[in-house]
């Protein structure tokens, strides 16, 4: 722990806004004898038991009361961060939180950086860094399946998983290190083979974890949906029809273009992103240069992409080329919207639908799930990474690795193989936080609100 | 206590929004129970002390966990309502609060209607209703001083004064009851002087409460200010130039017409609420009807109404006459603008200032806190009336007593002053709620937000 780490720190912990209760969190060593030294009650929080919540008033320097409250004593080891924390609950205004914050500000306590109360509980040992990431992602989460793939990750799911394998690593290790302690002899000690076959059998269950990524992330970010195609065809009457049907609306973001309006709609748990191109044309040549820019950036960032177009007139063709150079022909949905005016129903798309009568619009949903997750049968039960940082780590482990097994198949020195393996084992480390640095710190809990 | 004031209600405490901690507070008689089912801790909470923590899981129907929670613990009476009581502090997400409401709404806990908790504190006899009031004020005030206003009204000053003024009338009125009991004879029992002199003094308090009606509300609602002047002659400068001078500018409010722009600052502790009524005439026979309308509604409704022009055109004597068909004269200050092109400085209008080098705007500022505050020296540490209920049920005890007087003084029989003495009494009674009705209690308490 760093000499910064040791200061009391105070945040608003409750969102801004209406409300009744607003909760103003402080900790660190001495938190409880500073707010004592604010506060007025029946007895003094300092002879308080932990977890005993107290009436009482908080008064400013010039002893006029600030507000009545409820204070809640945490005292070290048991609170969020592991160190004596207080919670005042106080009454839900802008001026009142202010005024008790200036007042413990005054007294030296320092405001809190994002996450810090959390970086300080991963310090201090009540949670690993993976659990730390969860908190966040259940702060976060939009829909019931990403709430519960976070969930799963704070109970510690992935925490066991990596584990299991730093140990299966950790065991693997062990034999090359023995090995090495016989420095003179060959590599005989240990067989080769079987070193391989344990490596190998890491490797295999890393690919596993690895294969969970894009399932969950889609569970965690949701799903980026373009829907292009000319002007008029039914884009943003598809898009409207689908918002409207879907149970669940999220919320409705202003576009941060002009021309490029983004919804969010939850479907069976999964957040779908739909951004209606309205008015671009992905065509390379056109005057509009920025706009275009921008769409063809739109398109490169969807995962999926809803090309759309009018019975009569058939997939377009030259705009179908031209998304096919920016993205995998496996991303896009072809759509013939208007089936109801159709004499006969072809198959030269994916999927025919009416935005008039609502024809086709649960194919093309079932179709924009599939596409969404896959073939895979992931559950938010299972241990599933959704993190482009444990990805990383993870690739990094593997191929590590990988390298590992080159080494003992070219017959070369333990120390190299041991370097190898104690890369990955570094690499799962940094996963859960075993290994970490400032930077890495900084990173994630700079992305954690204030309070948390 | 009626049926409906004995559920279990349950209601999100914190704002919505991004934050680390939400409060889900539950009450009612078995409230405690209710919710220990559907937690999962290291004790029962039933077997709880009050104003003790628990940590816990919260369960789903399914027993699946939805969040990891601190639980509050509030024993009858000492809770907020007066009742059992618990405050479920989960982790802030939309969902995880969906999900935990839902829960208890299966187990037929009800959602809580606006400031139920509120009223049931005050239906238990936890507060008066003036401190019930006072609530809804802190949570809802903008500046410091409508902050200790409704502090100070919460701490009971208010009601103090009230129950003052009650005990003198029932003093005054027992005298009369005590007469009555003698029927036959006259009223001489008390002499009719003394009963008047007493009358008098209530009425004079009264009215000096009455008084500082404009004040309280000014220091509570803040003044609405119109900024009124033909195109071009610096509304909009002045307006951000008083924006940019004040220390603390609260919010800025999109205008809820296209053509009025609202703009809320607060200077020493007053709200000003900033109209710039750009480009639109007051002038009657415009086109613009529409446009004329809203900008007379404008007028109408301002505390305070700043006519600029130019100092090189004088005050705008059409614009003048207009605004004092709408308005009082007192609320008007004139000012002149681009003081700094002028030779000689006149007295013409009662500012003259210099948006470009800020001269004057001092002096303009210095009017505009004499025109809110009055001539009055009422501090929000006095008995302060800020509500218009309050306001409304002092003027109607005022009445009754300034009838029972006439009446005294033209002889009418005890019965008759009685009666208006009562009358008296019972709107005193209103503003604390001794006496209430639905209505006044649906009127007060549904202002307030949810889980109040």
């Amino acid at each position: 722990m760093n000499s910064s780490n040791s200061d009391i720190i105070v945040a608003l912990a409750t969102p801004v806004g209406e409300g009744a209760i607003s909760i103003i969190r402080i900790s660190g060593v001495g938190s409880i004898e500073k707010v004592d030294s604010i506060f007025v009650g029946k007895i003094r929080l300092i002879n308080a038991k932990s977890h005993t919540l107290h009436y009482g008033n908080i008064v400013n320097k010039n002893d006029e009361i600030i507000d009545d409250v409820l204070v809640s004593v945490f005292k070290n080891p048991n609170s969020y961060t592991g160190e004596d924390s207080i919670e005042i609950s106080s009454h839900s205004s802008t001026i009142v939180v202010k005024n008790i914050i200036e007042t413990l500000v005054e007294k030296n306590v320092r405001l809190a950086e994002p996450g810090e109360f959390t970086k300080r509980a991963f310090l201090n040992g009540k949670m690993d860094l993976t659990q730390a990431e969860a908190v966040a992602d259940i702060i976060n989460s939009r829909t019931e399946a990403s709430l519960r793939g976070a969930r799963n990750q704070l109970d510690g799911i992935l925490s066991k998983k990596i584990d299991l394998l730093r140990n299966e690593l950790i065991n693997s290790a062990s034999l090359i290190e023995l090995e090495l302690d016989f420095a003179e002899e060959d590599l005989e000690f240990v067989s080769k083979d079987r070193l391989i076959i344990e490596i190998n059998k890491i490797v295999y269950e890393i690919d596993s974890l690895l294969s969970t990524y894009s399932f969950g992330r889609v569970i965690r970010d949701g799903v980026n949906v373009a829907i292009v195609g000319k002007p008029n065809v039914g884009k943003s009457s598809l898009l409207n029809y689908i918002l409207k049907e879907s149970r669940a609306i999220v919320s409705e973001i202003p576009g941060t273009t002009r021309d490029v309006i983004r919804e969010e709609v939850s479907i069976d748990g999964i957040l779908f992103k739909l951004f209606d191109t309205a008015g671009i044309r992905v065509t390379k040549d056109s005057v509009e240069k920025e706009g275009v820019e921008r769409s063809r950036e739109a398109v490169k960032n969807s995962d999926i992409i809803i090309l759309i177009d009018e019975f009569v007139n058939g997939i377009p063709k030259e705009l179908y080329n031209e998304l096919i150079e920016l993205i995998n022909e496996d991303r896009i949905i072809t759509v013939l919207n208007k089936s109801d005016l159709a004499k006969e129903i072809s198959n030269k798309a994916d999927v025919n639908i009416s935005v008039k009568d609502g024809t086709g619009i649960d194919k093309l949903i079932k179709k924009l799930k599939e596409k969404s997750l896959g073939s895979n049968s992931y559950t938010e039960k299972s241990a599933v990474i959704n993190n482009i940082r444990h990805f990383d780590a993870l690739s990094k482990a593997k191929n590590d690795l990988l390298e590992a097994i080159v080494s003992l198949n070219n017959n070369l020195s333990g120390e190299f193989i041991s370097v190898n393996l104690r890369g990955a084992e570094d690499s799962l480390d940094e996963i859960i936080g075993k290994v970490t640095t400032d930077d890495i710190l900084n990173n994630i809990f700079h992305k954690f609100c204030i309070g948390k």
